[in-house]
């Protein structure tokens, strides 16, 4: 399929033939099931189709505040099926990287800015920790000073997830081990300039991890969409044929180009970030999805 | 003179010869007159001998934490003549910028990403702030909320310096006031990416100020060196001939810069952050100064 031009959806067999198409249907979340506490009308009946069809259902978030369990609530508070282990967040990813892709040694610790979610994962992958919520790290004490401060040797990582008790010793910290030992890993769970909260758009995790990136010159390698690194975990916990694959997301920069960076197919859905006028307007995104509905309940017709 | 290679200063005469060519002299002090707490050798007198020959004297910084009296007393400590209209901070610069230069109208406010010593300059300048030291903002707190967060109607603009009391408050309520008001200035007192403390090396204000400008997708207006508006706040305060002007600094992409976007002759010394290897390794920077000397106290044999 030529990627020049989206296909808009738009009779009940052009969506009965994407369902006969693909077997694995990946979704982002936010902005495609549900906005905020709002579920996006349709998304729990069109799961169930899928469900009931035997397609496997994949949900892929960059949220890194939540670990997959705290991820499975909010599914089940919106009332939507979902399994933790049909659930990946880049949480999850980042540990599952550091745990099966760099091999850290069982003494190695990797310190962390980010939340209670992150910290949750790595425990689970049995990767041992400092910084994240631990108070000394969040609390911003004047004047300032590392006096106290002693490097501990085996840390071999710095991981930085959206995290909104970042302080100044945290960034120093991070700083500290990335500088004191040039081979020290330095991952970002996830890119997002921006994310949706209560509070409408805020700076997200791409945000603070900015502030390392531009203080030592160097990228993060990043774990979260559209990075190949989610895709790779994926992969490594379930089978997928890519061909016969969509990824269904709001979000061109992030989920159509994971989609397309990973072989599958994409659909643009319209009730998140991407508006229609980036699609058709006089300045068209050059991220160009193969498919385009305005919302993941239009595929009741195909029911 | 040409720029392609700098003249490594070294004979009597050639140190004679740069006094009676310049008649003001601009020096960065940290790494140049001092490093950290430790005088150069020979700095005070080489200021005294400049003095005595009726040079003018220019302390140009880009600290942001420190307002320009803060900035005597250190020079005060450690034994080293100063006067407070001589020198000139970024904080200070920026306050400059805000009532000189875009004449914010009385009943404007700033929302102030940074420390004391920049809220004293702007109330010099009588600019009314927000944000700063405010312990509201200056707090985490969890879970994060913005829900009590009413935005001022009358900020309009956002000045980001270094901050070691950074939280992800500020953050956000700066984001939501440079996206709430496409108009809200952004500024930052300048970019270093990271500065010389009791603790070693820090992510310096440009790191501070990575977060939003990684959020928004844009630039700050910058005012410290190597940007122009320094020059220009020093040029509306003081008369100097840019042709007989001379800065003297340890940072070749900050103070060096400077002086040459200035139109300045540059020295470059060495007792800073620029190590003798990048002007004359096998990768030389693409800055070069106009003169070189190890250090401010060479001058001396010219006394």
């Amino acid at each position: 399929m030529s990627n020049t031009r989206a296909i808009r959806l738009g009779s009940p067999e052009e969506y009965t033939q994407l369902l006969d198409q693909y077997d694995t249907w990946m979704f982002d979340c936010d902005g495609v099931l549900w906005q905020g506490e709002r579920l996006i009308p349709g998304a729990t009946e069109v799961l169930r189709m899928l469900r009931e069809k035997r397609k496997k259902v994949i949900f892929v978030t960059n949220n890194a505040t939540k670990s997959r369990k705290n991820y499975k609530v909010k599914f089940d508070q919106l009332g939507v099926e979902a399994h933790v282990d049909e659930i990946y967040g880049s949480a999850y990813a980042t540990a599952v990287y550091i745990s099966s892709v760099l091999k850290l040694p069982k003494d190695n610790k990797v310190y962390v800015i980010g939340q209670s979610g992150l910290e949750d994962e790595l425990r689970d992958e049995g990767i041992s920790f400092l910084g994240g919520t631990d108070p000394q790290d969040c609390t911003t004490t004047t004047p300032f000073s590392l006096s106290s401060f002693t490097p501990d040797p085996s840390v071999a990582a710095v991981i930085c997830g959206l995290d909104t008790s970042i302080t100044y010793t945290k960034l120093s910290k991070a700083f500290k081990y990335l500088t004191l030992n040039p081979a020290c890993h330095f991952i970002a769970t996830n890119q997002d300039s921006t994310y949706p909260s209560a509070d409408g758009l805020l700076p997200g995790a791409g945000a603070i991890s900015a502030p390392l990136r531009y203080a030592l010159g160097k990228d993060p390698l990043v774990v979260g969409k559209p990075a190949k690194t989610m895709l790779d975990c994926i992969k490594a916990k379930v089978h997928f044929d890519p061909k016969r694959t969509i990824m269904v997301g709001d979000r061109l920069n992030t989920d159509i180009l994971f989609g397309q960076a990973g072989g599958l197919a994409t659909l643009l859905v319209l009730t998140g970030i991407t508006l229609e006028s980036e699609i058709s307007g006089p300045n068209p995104s050059p991220i160009v999805p193969d498919y385009i509905t305005n919302s993941i309940g239009d595929f009741l017709v195909a029911a």
